[in-house]
Order: structure tokens, then C-alpha cells, then sequence
């Protein structure tokens, strides 16, 4: 009983990115001005990104068209895989079957190309020259300097330090595409040398890498901010995902009755459970969404949903989203990409309708989840995905308590090549799990900014 | 105009391995018993391997089955991509076609996996427990790890203690499928402690890891040995890269005037030659075969074509082969995959017979080359796959001088994701090339046994 692969035709890739914002029962709340406390208007957002992806950002078309180029430059590697993990299934001894769509076949190794390139491409076409970033883990980075190369772009990434110092590696495949990488908080920027003066110790977050990343990239024309989650068009490209999964679901004959992604900013949970979750809003489909965190950064499981600012100097707008406040810097785990005192507004919005239930795991259990997943099935997840692994094998034991054969269905986002460093130091047990107390939970978010709203 | 992927379905997946021995105008030399000078049985391999790899061995069957278990997992990832590289045609300016097959997809990053499975599935049929390997890169070490965990069998690794100190993290990878790791030269054989009382300092070789894998092979019966290169049938596994891409080229409508590969111990060449040889022998194809080595390793290019040990403890048989001497140990440069002083037999026999070209490059050059790739195509390739893209570069770049618009093939046998030391080193301005002088070459070469035939 070995693994099945289903494998769509390259016609068969999605032309349209799934925009969920057409069938939710309730509008977004509004992006506010924190000068204002206004809604902020499309102009506001110019000097961030380039027109094409600021009318994404507050589109309500159901169906938005992939361009052609994009969608060129997504053959490459898509469709993905979608994977029946049969010898998963057996070494857990569950009635469950479980499906992974596996993201990690990307030339850089995760999700995240799925908006870098159509990204890299709209600015590309705006004339900018420049693309300024932050990344975590390093996922977001790599493929944005991955688009960058691909559409002649700059590109300089704020790394978040602890990952500078605990990946050099993913910083050196950043660099062999060209781009130029910076530990963030770097004296190159105000917000960062404004850290350093008060922590000079700083491990960094993405909270801060963000905030320099902005400051650099309003100061000319030509540089424009790109931005790896968190945003509505970043979650909309993650639906190419999704919109797979259902069609390779309905080769298998299949469908899911548990859906499990990790999240940090939100948008590979996003990709795979948005073009689902249209069925659940029209009552055809009852569908169990499961978010899985750190618990190390429980933003969904013991954040507030409230106004905060997306960043740590205050650059951002204010949105409405799960948050640990801003000021928020949570310990240096092996999950760089989840290491986000937010969330994606949209995904936040979505939680707070209902349609999603969140959950969240100390780093060990995952990593353990990790190496059962890794011998089963061959591929070694990244530290990121072994929370959707965790999450999904203990739906999967679930299962085989309740003596129930459900589908669950889970986003494997990228691969743990650049992550071996964690793994060694989970096997030789030198890891640590990391829970907030309550207390310290409050305090953090008692720097959340007062909004009437 | 961007790289455009030519995917076969599942069912256009080869059912058979291709073993070019029934085609050759020439039997291969015998493999012969060091003692008698005699060549060797089938028997006399029976401590190593099980019975139905050495029948595969000495097979002159054209067309070998390949098992449906071993089908089976190969679709996990097979068939693999071919790409058209038309952004590296563009960045090179150049009229020729350039094509290349992708084995990075595997789980474990190359080409290895083709042989591991199912040399770890004829062993599991034939009631072993346990495998013992060498490694150099690590490529095969961690395929043989991953084909380990999937049949449930032990495996040891004795990995060249050069890699293993510059790829911890390749170490890791192996580790996190289960398997032990040993850096060879160990104190673990005799083998191994007799070269650390003349050498303590070695940095190892594969010639010496062989040595030592053998020796703890062949102490019991449950335990067997396994070869990731070198061997024909590992070269005839490996078969399936060029059967795939026959029939891709044929949906690109197009066939390869040069086909380019890289040679440590010959057989990810083999896999993409062979099945492209068989026109060429049959006269109706003229096809250009290029093998690239290091100029640090140069086995084709200023080795002897003789008899040799395969192993520097000389417990290997002897084979006639392209060879350094088996007491050659190379230099620690950064393509550990490319570091053996001989060549596969069946490899070196086909070069005798006239049908291929061999090229030597220094690492700096074929660093180089892979960094031009890897903007251009996205894919960060290994340090020996380097190999193969400078020998194509170059190919590409005469028919740019000679205005010809050839079309050229070549393997892309796997990524690079862990040799990021090496292109950090790379970057930094840290790596040599290494060139032996011929007063060197012919000092390795006297070490030579004597052999009539």
C-alpha cells in the first residue's frame, strides 16, 4: 500500500485566483489610518505597492484571471502533487484517510512563489526597479529573490536575526539569486537602529523586519514593499492551492471532511481552505477548518481580535486581526514563518464568522510529528508544516478512537531542507516548548492601540 | 518566453529498465578474482548482494521489468520533469536548444533514489535486514536512507569524513530517515583503522568507505552491501532518466544532437545516455556524448583504462576501468558525489568503444556556471550536477560562436540545497582548483596491480 499521486495536466492549472471575499456573509472590517483612525483610501497604499495589486488588495470579484506570464512562470512546477499518504495512514493505524498537497516541489522549496511571482510581476510591469521585503524562516526571501531573478527585480530582504543566525544557509540560497540580506533590526533603517538602541540583544521578529522594510521602500519611486502573507492579495494567489486540491480530490473521488493548515501570517491555511470553504458558506459541505500554530506564538488560540498595527515601529495601517499587540516579540523557535504577533486580516475576519477552529502545539510534538511523517512518506517537512502534520495526525488518531473513516485533508507548505540545524537540535533534545503565561499574554497585549471602532 | 516543462502521465512511466550490454558491438571485459586472476561467478557475490541484483548484474537481457512495488514508489515523484531552458538560452544568447531532466524532485533531492528502491526492495524480497553503504555528497547515502525507511530496513552509512564535516546537515537528513552514520575512515573496521594509522588526518574517500562497507557487509547473512553508482545494475536503474526523456523530447518534437552529463562513479550519465546510445550504435542517430568530471578527479581524462580495485582496502574484485589507482585519494573540493578514483565499468567500456567524450572543469568554473543557471532557471543545482550545466554552457556557447542551432540534452541529477556551504564558500572567494600534474597522475597510476589480461 504504497503513496498515491494525483497529478493534474498542465491544463488543467487554475487561470483564476479564488477571491472569498465575493461570498462571505459580512464585509472585511475597514483598514483604518491611525492618524485618522479613518478607513484609508487605495491612494494611501501607492507608495507600498503598484496599482494592479492595490485593486486585488480590496477587490470583491469572485474570480480574479491569472496573467498569462504568471501563469507561464507557475508550470514550472504546478499543478502540485497531491499525495493519498497510505503509508502514513498504516504506521498510524488509522481508519482516516489522509490527503497532503505538497507545495515543497517549488524551485525555492515552499508555497511562497505563488505570490512572489505574480508580485515581482506587477511591479515589474509598473516599472519598479526594486523590491524590498522581510522574511522569517526564510521561505519568503528565497522565493521573492527567486522571482526577483526571474524578472530582472533588486531585491533586498530583512532577515529576522535569530533566522540569520540559525539559517545562514537559507540566507546563502537567497544571495545565490541575487538578492542582498540583511539581519533585521539592522542599524540601515530608523525603526531598526530605534530597537537596538533599547534591546540591543534583539532576536528580531517580523514585526520589526516589516517596519524597516517599509521605511526603506517608501523613500523612492522605483522601490516598491512586497509582503509574504498577512495581505488580501497574497492570500488570494495561495488559492491556486485550493482550487488543485478540489480538482485532484475529485479525481480521487474524495472529499475532505477535515481541512488542517499551519498559520503564522495565514496564507498557506488561506490557499488550500479558502476554494473550499465556498461550499461550507452555502451549506452544501460541512467541513472542519483547523488552523494550527506555535504555541510559542498562539496569536488565533490567546491573541485578541481588535485594531493593532502589522508592524512593531507603527509604519503600517491599522487592521482588524488576531493579535499578541505589535510589541509582541515571541522566543526564537524553529518556526521562523510563524513567528507573527498577527494575522492575516482576512483569515482573522474569517475565524471570527465561525468557519474555523484553531489550535496550537509546542514545537516538540511537531518535530516528532515531523520525523513520523518524513519515514512513512519520504518527504522531511518544514518546521512550519509539521505543525499541519501534527495537526492532521491527531485528526487521524481521532479517527481511529472514534472508529471513524473521515478525509482529512492538510497543506504540506514547503520541505525541511534549509531546517536541518532544528531537526539536529530536536534529535540531540536540546529544544525547548515555550508557553505564555496569561499574565504575560496580557501584557503584551496591553500595548494594543486604543480604537473606538 | 519562459522554461517550458514537458510531464509525461503516470502510465507513460517506464515499465522496463534498459540494459545497453545487448546492444554493445563488444562484451564487456570480465570482472576478475584477485587471487586467481580468474574471472569471477555469481557466486562470488553472493556475501553482498541478493540473488536477483547480481543476476541483473551479469544480465544481458535488453529489456529488464521493472517490479510493480518498485513502479509503485517511483511514481511518488517519476516520471520527472524535462525542461526546456529557453530563459538560459536567452541569458546566453545562444541558437542552440537546451534541454534538461530534473531528478531533484525525488524526496531525497537526485537521481539516487532510482537505484536505492529498488535495491532495498530486492533485498527486503530476499529477507535482509540490514544494508551497509558508503557516501560521498551524501546523495546516495540519503536515498538509501529514505528506501530503508520505506521497507523497513536498517541502514549504515559510512560517509567520506570530508563530507561529513562539510555537510552536517546531509548527515542530519539521513539521520532524521533512521539511519546511523559513520565518518569513514572509522575505527569501526580494519579497513578503516589501518588507513588512520598511516593517514590520521584522512579526509577519507570513497574508495576507502567502500572498503569499509564492504568489510561490515559481508560479517553476516541478514546484512548486505549496496552500491550507489559503479555497478550495472545501478547504471541499468538508473535507465529510466533516458527513457523518460526519449519520449519527452518526442512530445517536444525534438532529439538531441549533444547530450551532456556529470561522472563521479558514471551512472546518473548512464541513466540519461544509455537509452539514447542505442540509436547511435544501430547507426541512425549522431549523437555527441559528453562526460564531465573534475579536473581535481580527472578519471576519464588522465586516468588509465586497466584493471583495479574498486576499493582502496582491495576487497573489492577487480574491474577494468577507467582509473586513478585505487590508492588516489582527491582533494576535498565541493562535489564529494564526484570523488572516486575509478569509473563504472559498463561506463569506461563505452567510452573505450569510442562512443563518448570526456571533459574536465575546475569547480570555480563550474560554480560559476550553476549560479548563471539558477537565475536564470530558478533550480539551485548540486555541485556535481554544476558539472553537467558548464559542460552544456560551454556546448551551447560554441553554437552561439558557430551560429549552429544545436539541440542539447542534459541530466540535471539534483539540487543543491544541501551544498550551501560550498556556494557560500563559493561567494566568499574561499575555493581553489585543484589540477594534478602529470609526475602525480603517473605516481597514483604506479600503484597499479599488475594484471595480465
Amino acid at each position: 500500500m504504497d503513496t498515491i499521486k494525483y497529478t493534474l495536466t498542465e491544463d488543467q492549472m487554475p487561470e483564476f485566483w479564488y477571491n472569498i471575499q465575493a461570498d462571505l456573509p459580512a464585509p472585511m472590517p475597514p483598514v483604518l489610518h491611525p492618524g485618522t483612525g479613518q478607513p484609508i483610501t487605495p491612494k494611501d497604499l501607492e507608495p507600498l505597492f503598484p496599482t494592479q495589486l492595490i485593486e486585488q488588495e480590496v477587490s470583491q470579484q469572485r474570480w480574479i484571471e491569472i496573467p498569462d506570464q504568471v501563469q507561464s512562470i507557475y508550470r514550472q512546477w504546478r499543478p502540485t502533487p497531491l499525495y493519498r499518504a497510505r503509508r502514513l495512514e498504516k504506521a498510524l493505524d488509522t481508519p482516516a484517510k489522509i490527503y497532503y498537497k505538497y507545495e515543497g516541489v517549488s524551485p525555492a522549496g515552499s508555497h511562497k512563489p505563488n505570490t512572489a511571482i505574480p508580485q515581482a510581476y506587477y511591479n515589474k510591469i509598473a516599472g519598479v526597479k526594486r523590491l524590498i521585503t522581510e522574511t522569517g524562516a526564510g521561505q519568503w526571501g528565497s522565493s521573492l529573490s527567486l522571482a526577483g531573478a526571474f524578472f530582472g527585480l533588486e531585491v533586498v530582504v530583512y532577515m529576522v536575526k535569530v533566522s540569520y543566525h540559525q539559517k545562514p544557509y537559507r540566507r546563502a540560497f537567497m544571495e545565490s539569486y541575487g538578492a542582498r540580506v540583511i539581519a533585521s533590526p539592522s542599524n540601515e533603517t530608523e525603526a531598526g537602529r530605534n530597537i537596538l538602541k533599547q534591546y540591543p540583544d534583539s532576536n528580531g521578529s517580523l514585526g520589526i523586519a516589516i517596519s524597516e522594510a517599509v521605511e526603506v521602500a517608501v523613500q523612492d519611486e522605483q522601490t516598491k514593499y512586497a509582503l509574504g502573507s498577512v495581505l488580501n492579495h497574497v492570500l488570494l494567489h495561495q488559492t491556486v492551492i485550493g482550487i488543485e486540491a478540489l480538482a485532484q480530490l475529485e479525481m480521487a473521488g474524495d472529499y475532505p471532511d477535515i481541512i488542517v493548515g499551519c498559520t503564522g501570517g495565514g496564507s498557506n491555511f488561506a490557499g488550500i481552505a479558502f476554494p473550499f470553504m465556498s461550499a461550507k458558506l452555502k451549506g452544501d459541505r460541512d467541513i472542519k477548518f483547523v488552523a494550527v500554530e506555535p504555541a510559542a506564538c498562539p496569536t488565533l488560540t490567546k491573541g485578541k481580535y481588535t485594531y493593532d498595527f502589522g508592524d512593531t515601529a507603527h509604519l503600517t495601517p491599522l487592521v482588524k486581526m488576531h493579535t499578541l499587540g505589535s510589541s509582541f516579540v515571541p522566543q526564537g523557535f524553529h518556526a521562523g514563518g510563524l513567528r507573527y504577533h498577527g494575522m492575516a486580516p482576512l483569515l482573522s475576519h474569517v475565524v471570527d464568522l465561525g468557519l474555523i477552529s484553531a489550535k496550537a502545539y509546542g514545537q516538540l510534538d511537531c518535530f516528532a510529528a515531523g520525523l513520523t511523517f518524513a519515514r512513512a512518506e519520504g518527504i522531511l517537512p518544514a518546521p512550519e508544516a509539521n505543525h499541519a502534520v501534527k495537526g492532521a495526525i491527531d485528526e487521524a488518531l481521532r479517527c481511529k478512537e472514534e472508529g471513524a473513516s473521515k478525509t482529512i485533508l492538510f497543506n504540506l507548505c514547503g520541505h525541511g531542507h534549509f531546517d536541518m540545524q532544528a531537526y539536529m537540535d530536536y534529535q540531540a533534545g536540546l529544544l525547548r516548548d515555550t508557553e505564555y503565561s496569561s499574565d504575560e499574554i496580557a501584557m503584551a497585549l496591553a500595548g494594543l492601540p486604543v480604537i473606538s471602532q
